[in-house]
């Protein structure tokens, strides 16, 4: 399923960031639009990229105990509406199904647009007793949230994600669970996808429908916007309340658990491409590229010793890295671009040159410069490359990240840096939502994470109140 | 998450299969009931069950070349009722969604009862050469089919499935596609899940909607009723001309394609449940079994020398299987029936006296009795006795099998062996769709599969007209 010979080059990134975004998605065949309003197909390079993010979320989820499970994609409006302040969220953004087996249904069912309502419906049954706590459960699902505007990846009207949804016996327990998610995440999206975040609570105005409280994780876009990647809510009792989730406690007394929620959405790839690619397209960090390693003979017509040797590197290399030999009747000229604009980390070219000097030709998609390695080594040095390719790929974003993060204490720094719309602004706030509305009203940005106390006796940067936080500022996709 | 004690026994398999089933479902808590009616929870034992046969399977198809990617749920009706086979036999199946955002849609949305119509159209934009050919994609997601009766795993409105995709320059690759995809089916339900099968052709009548020919695996359940397990369709260029799907071959015309889909889901589950299982349960093939290996500890109280050697053999036992170390404040005996309700392969025994004899007490859960082997070599052993389990397991559904399949040539003994309904009847046929109509209405059986060519000149055992096939009989699921 190659695409017709591109014609048209991409704009550069600088120049208009969202249309390069939407150019990359298309031509790197991460994506295409559908007849469906809103809803994307994920071909299967993009979907291979999810799998792998998938793999490393899923290998962590597990080693902390918690199982998959499956629960029904169609929710009745009459659980959805139990918890009060989850459904004022939701409503709004709800595809209902009215209609099924030819007939008018008598209640309406909405596609989940997340399962609180299905799952704690369940765990009320599934629970009696503190020794069935926790309850610590996964799903991997599609979820629909009715969207006006949209983009690939960032905002669609389906999406791809996992929800964990817990149980616990104490509000404690339920706390050090959120923030272990939390921290998975941050992992997650720092060490395998090398995408720096920012980690802390959300303001009232910004938490989750129904949520205690919001954390999240939050990545800086070249744009200066931030990005929510990744969230994990602390319930409270609210929906073991909603649901009638409680169980017999060591005390004998019946009481109400302790619930969360923690989710990552294909979101994140989104959030991967505007962060590392360039103008000539995606670069992939290592660990979650379908082809880490791309080899492309340079044969001269009537060549017959670049195959062989090109075949051998294949299979060596296949020892220690996913590895694609590109054998297929193009240019070289032609698979670099190709490789480049699918943004492969790593690409190793074999000519005539190489072969009778026993070396290849090695180039990294993130720096530029080629390098002469033997070819005896190349396999062997490939994990070591990659992961070099991984740290510089987090230290150049950590450092960009860092260059558009400020910390400002007066008023007018404050509006002018968010006017600005450069990235973070870091401010002594008091946390009050009427606050929080004005600085929206002003400057189009919103808190994004609470970073931790403030000094004793600091004032708000913007109102002049009592502040007892620090909080970054950002607008936001 | 246990369950209450359970007061109540299972009935006897052989009293009463379908509420022996349900019961084992339940109790062994695969799945559970949802307010959604026909909907089913799949509760993480069951879940973990799931992704170990998609495990098997996803290796399989990527091993074969295929990549998966993913689809929208919905699709518009304007896109379902391109092909009219196709859209006549889902239509009266369809939930639509008519309401979203807060809005009353334009037009209908049906979720998918099966992607042909979606990713027909999608391929149509895709592939412009015979260059882009072979395009083999596969899709794990959930689908819907508004179904009167339900039940776990065998028919749920919702299911979780893959369907498989293809397009091919030539009918005859189509074709290969087709039963190699059939024979991975039959490698998986045989090898894999120890679920003998036969293979073969759909009759007309009980070919998928659209489909040129249909192709499937069928296995014999204990109450003589054939559950389809696998599926795979040969489409011709039917939805390649009702979705556009032309390439420019080799010799510069513009084609139709041929396309294929194949599709496995979890219904499979419910044929391994009912072939295997016994009155105390369910018995897993060790493959797909989360735990192959269950150890419960019989410690005496006072006594300190069980567990630690309990903990040995388990991280012993974990270099070579998925073994459980149940530490759980509970009598052996309670673990013993609650393992043996969910079908783990084998048990491993710990007591005093096995520790004084520097031995384990070995019990297979598909066979009685129990072996004492010396401690130093269980964990090496494991593997060879869990191939034996998996080896007795398909020998003894296929003896079964073999003995309810039997072969007639005249009416009488048709008819009377169908109405007995213990099992395949295999005999001549003339493949009339009225023929097949006419044998329902009589015995409540249709055509399983065309199992091959009939000897030259036979009649059909029903109406005695020519029959060039073999075909096999059943009611079925």
């Amino acid at each position: 399923m190659q695409e017709k010979k591109q014609v048209k080059s991409i704009p550069p990134k600088a120049d208009d960031l969202s249309e390069w975004y939407t150019q990359v998605c298309l031509r790197a065949q991460l994506v295409d639009y559908t007849p469906v309003r809103g809803c994307i197909a994920l071909r299967p390079y993009g979907y291979a990229i999810w799998e792998l993010i998938q793999g490393e979320l899923d290998r962590r989820f597990k080693a902390t105990g918690h199982s998959n499970a499956y629960f029904p994609l169609l929710i009745p409006e009459s659980l959805l509406v139990k918890e009060a302040e989850h459904v004022e969220g939701f409503a709004p953004e709800v595809a209902w199904v009215t209609q099924g087996g030819g007939e008018v249904l008598t209640e309406r069912l909405a596609i989940r647009p997340t399962s609180e309502a299905i799952i704690g419906t369940m765990y009320s049954r599934w629970i009696q007793s503190h020794r069935d706590l926790p309850v610590l459960i996964n799903q991997w699902c599609n979820v629909m949230r009715w969207e006006k505007a949209t983009r690939p990846f960032l905002r669609t009207l389906e999406f791809l994600w996992q929800e964990g949804h817990t149980v616990h016996a104490t509000e404690a327990e339920a706390a050090q669970e959120v923030q272990r998610m939390l921290e998975i995440y941050r992992e997650v999206a720092e060490d395998v996808l090398a995408l720096p975040v920012i980690k802390g609570r959300k303001s009232e105005s910004e938490k989750f429908a129904g949520a205690a409280a919001t954390y999240a994780i939050e990545a800086l876009m070249p744009d200066g916007k931030a990005l929510q990647a990744g969230t994990s809510h602390e319930f409270g009792q609210n929906f073991s309340k909603a649901y009638d989730i409680t169980f017999t406690d060591v005390d004998e007394k019946v009481k109400h658990a302790y619930t969360t929620s923690w989710g990552v959405s294909w979101r994140i790839i989104g959030g991967l491409i505007m962060a590392h690619g360039d103008d000539r397209g995606l670069i992939l960090p290592p660990a979650v590229a379908p082809h880490q390693v791309v080899i492309v003979p340079i044969v001269k017509t009537g060549d017959e010793t670049v195959m062989p040797v090109a075949r051998v590197v294949r299979d060596e290399i296949a020892q220690h890295a996913r590895v694609l030999l590109d054998d297929r009747d193009q240019s070289p000229g032609w698979k670099f671009s190709e490789w480049e604009m699918r943004g492969v980390p790593l690409r190793v070219e074999i000519g005539p040159r190489d072969v009778a000097q026993n070396s290849v030709t090695v180039v990294r998609r993130d720096m530029p410069g080629k390098t002469v390695v033997a070819l005896p080594e190349i396999a062997a040095r490939v994990p070591a490359i990659l992961e070099e390719i991984r740290r510089a790929m987090l230290e150049r974003a950590r450092a960009w990240r860092d260059a558009h993060t400020i910390e400002v204490t007066e008023r007018a720094a404050f509006v002018e840096a968010l006017k600005r719309q450069d990235g973070f602004v870091l401010a002594a706030w008091c946390e009050r939502p009427e606050c929080e509305l004005d600085i929206k009203g002003e400057t189009s940005a919103v808190s994004r994470v609470i970073a931790g106390p403030a000094q004793p006796g600091s004032a708000c940067a913007y109102c002049g109140q009592p502040a007892h936080v620090k909080a970054y500022f950002a607008r936001s996709y």
